[in-house]
């Protein structure tokens, strides 16, 4: 139960919702429902009533703060008939975060984020200032409270709550799961190529495209079907998958690129330097990511040694370009590859010829130097993302 | 509602609620629920009986695909005792889109998305597979049925939901709204500086601290009271508005960089691309942006003309670095301004006199450079946006 005006009215999108819902599932519990709810004492015990009573385990998050709409708090002690106590532990910490964040005293207002319902456990909050706290209600259910500031939840969850629930719930069974990630390939054609015959065990089957790439998520009954599954999907996708597990494409080339001590460069021009913020996202990057060039004006392609006949008769979105960018940046920053990406983005700078979503993106090997084409869908962002996608997908079957 | 098994497992991230709920209320509806429901008979029926029982408008996404644990459409279809018919028109979509993205004919489970409740009126959709509908329910109120793929509800939302609640909601009113953008200001900040006369005539507050930014969000029942707000914010908050709507930073910065005719060059370190990709999302960049530089490895930065022994004696992470980066890549690049970004991104690399989160940030303009050394908290990718969000600010200080 996820609680906050802003949620219903969109003005903040709701992670925790995803956040939780994934931590749990992973945990073994099957998650039933979902739902926001305003900053409103009825709205919140109607909605509390009903999870409590069909659930054992109810976590909810948001509406501990200091403004006067923030009312989780006083809507649980309410539903409860007890008062709200005080928490000398979380005041100090309180305290102790205003010191170092701020050169104020605690404000007044403040006080009431270390209050709970007396028939409650605190939980701690040392990521913030809002305490959380736990109850036990009808035969062995846990509602456990958390505030809505997504770091402050994630942080608490990963120290607190994670271990809470495996002391409450001494039956809890982590599902064996199979996370299983593609590039190169589109949702129908996994589809077909794993056939009926893959559907023949029970278990729970997800899967799902996400721009450009796609993960299939497992959870069966036992680890030997997790296993035939395993061997089935390498058997029929091996070409596409790039990992096991959460690993993204990115953190795989990294692994790949740090295991066989190479590096690279980039320079792209109509994706801005979008690739390179992904590459060097990824924690130890600098052990093979040497640096990138934005050529977004013509000039600056220039300055990279690309001669302006070349971009006058071809045109800067050119497969000639493409490649001139790849080839020369692999060489300037003497790395084993360079990835080039030129084209045209939108939304305005199409033409007939050379249309909006127009990509080449070339790969530079220390012996060769590929180009490809591409025509992405969608809106300046979306084909940006989609052309940044394929290149690590091209440089992952260069070097896999 | 919005329905689907991958909601709650928290496979993905329900986008949905968000854009629904921002629509929504910008149309003047008080948004005052939203659940994620699996994809079950039972549990869809049960949750849409509560949701149309307590509302004049329901909106339901997601459970129109095609595998069988799409169930929505059956799940309706049972509730109000009516069967499923087949739209003509929605078929003939699915076998252009077939024709035009794939080289197979339409599957025959496919078929199933094109059928509604024979009780509803269909919304065809044009952006993808899964018809949509509505229907009428009670005294007035109205259920509208919407694909859960993101692109597509949106599309559909703004071609034929939107014109459909003007439609049915005759004496729909859009409150008046205020949205002020602030850099520069803590949220506590922002509320000292308002103080309690603010709060006297009555509307709807709503304030969003988002990654080194601050929003507030009015709703207010007359345009005079808007007004009277807008006049009290922008006398005590003016230093820190970039914008009166829904306009970013970057954007705003754009507009300016555009009007005045002044162009702008990035060297960035720690960053490793994500201020130039932040920038270059904004279309029109061309305009105004000509290139930047990813220096990840310090052989990079010693080819952009910053010595070797300034690096050596002062560390690559040190005003001077990021001086230098700032002034060589705005001469470079031939700018009228360049910004310089070195620091320690984390999470190894860190020491005691330079700790993971130091980051220096440079702005050079015609006539002079300016300097600002900063201590992020929080993991790599907060660091690294928390830098970028700060160089904006500093680039808009210089430039408004």
């Amino acid at each position: 139960l996820t609680i906050g005006d802003e949620l219903l009215k969109g003005s903040v999108l709701n992670t925790n919702a995803q956040y939780l819902g994934s931590k749990l599932t992973h945990l073994g519990f099957s998650v039933t429902g979902q739902a926001a709810c305003p900053d409103d004492v009825p709205a919140i015990r109607k909605k509390l009533t009903e999870f409590l009573s069909r659930s054992h385990l109810v976590i909810v998050s948001g509406g501990l703060g200091p403004t006067p709409d923030d009312v989780t708090r006083e809507a649980i002690s309410s539903l409860f008939k007890v008062p709200l106590v005080f928490s000398e532990s979380q005041f100090r910490c309180i305290q102790a975060h205003y010191r170092k964040h701020s050169h104020h005293a605690v404000p007044r207002e403040v006080r009431k984020e270390a209050f709970y319902p007396q028939n409650a456990v605190p939980l701690i909050n040392r990521f913030g200032i809002a305490l959380g706290f736990f109850m036990n209600y009808g035969n062995g259910g846990l509602m456990i409270v958390l505030p809505g500031v997504p770091r402050e939840l994630e942080n608490m969850f990963e120290a607190l709550v994670g271990p809470l629930l495996k002391r409450h719930f001494k039956n809890l069974k982590p599902k064996p799961k199979l996370v299983v990630r593609m590039a190169g390939i589109s949702e129908p054609a996994v589809m077909k190529k794993l056939g009926k015959d893959f559907f023949e065990d029970p278990f729970d089957f997800g899967i799902y495209p996400e721009a450009g790439e796609v993960s299939i998520r497992l959870y069966a009954e036992s680890s030997q079907i997790i296993k035939k599954l395993k061997r089935k999907l390498k058997k029929q996708l091996n070409a596409f998958i790039y990992a096991y597990g959460e690993s993204s494409l990115t953190e795989t080339i990294g692994k790949i690129l740090t295991r066989r001590k190479k590096t690279l460069a980039i320079a792209e021009s109509c994706t801005g330097g979008l690739l390179s913020s992904e590459i060097t996202r990824i924690p130890g990057a600098s052990r093979y990511f040497k640096g990138s060039m934005t050529a977004y004006d013509n000039s600056v392609k220039s300055s990279m040694g690309i001669e302006k006949a070349l971009i006058e008769k071809k045109g800067a979105a050119s497969k000639e370009v493409a490649r001139a960018l790849a080839v020369n940046i692999r060489r300037q920053m003497n790395t084993t590859y360079g990835i080039g990406i030129t084209g045209i983005a939108g939304p305005s700078g199409g033409s007939r010829k050379k249309p909006v979503g127009l990509v080449y993106i070339s790969i530079a090997a220390p012996h060769h130097a590929s180009v490809h084409k591409h025509l992405f869908w969608g809106d300046r962002l979306q084909v940006q993302t989609k052309a940044v996608i394929k290149a690590l997908e091209y440089l992952w079957q260069e070097i896999r």
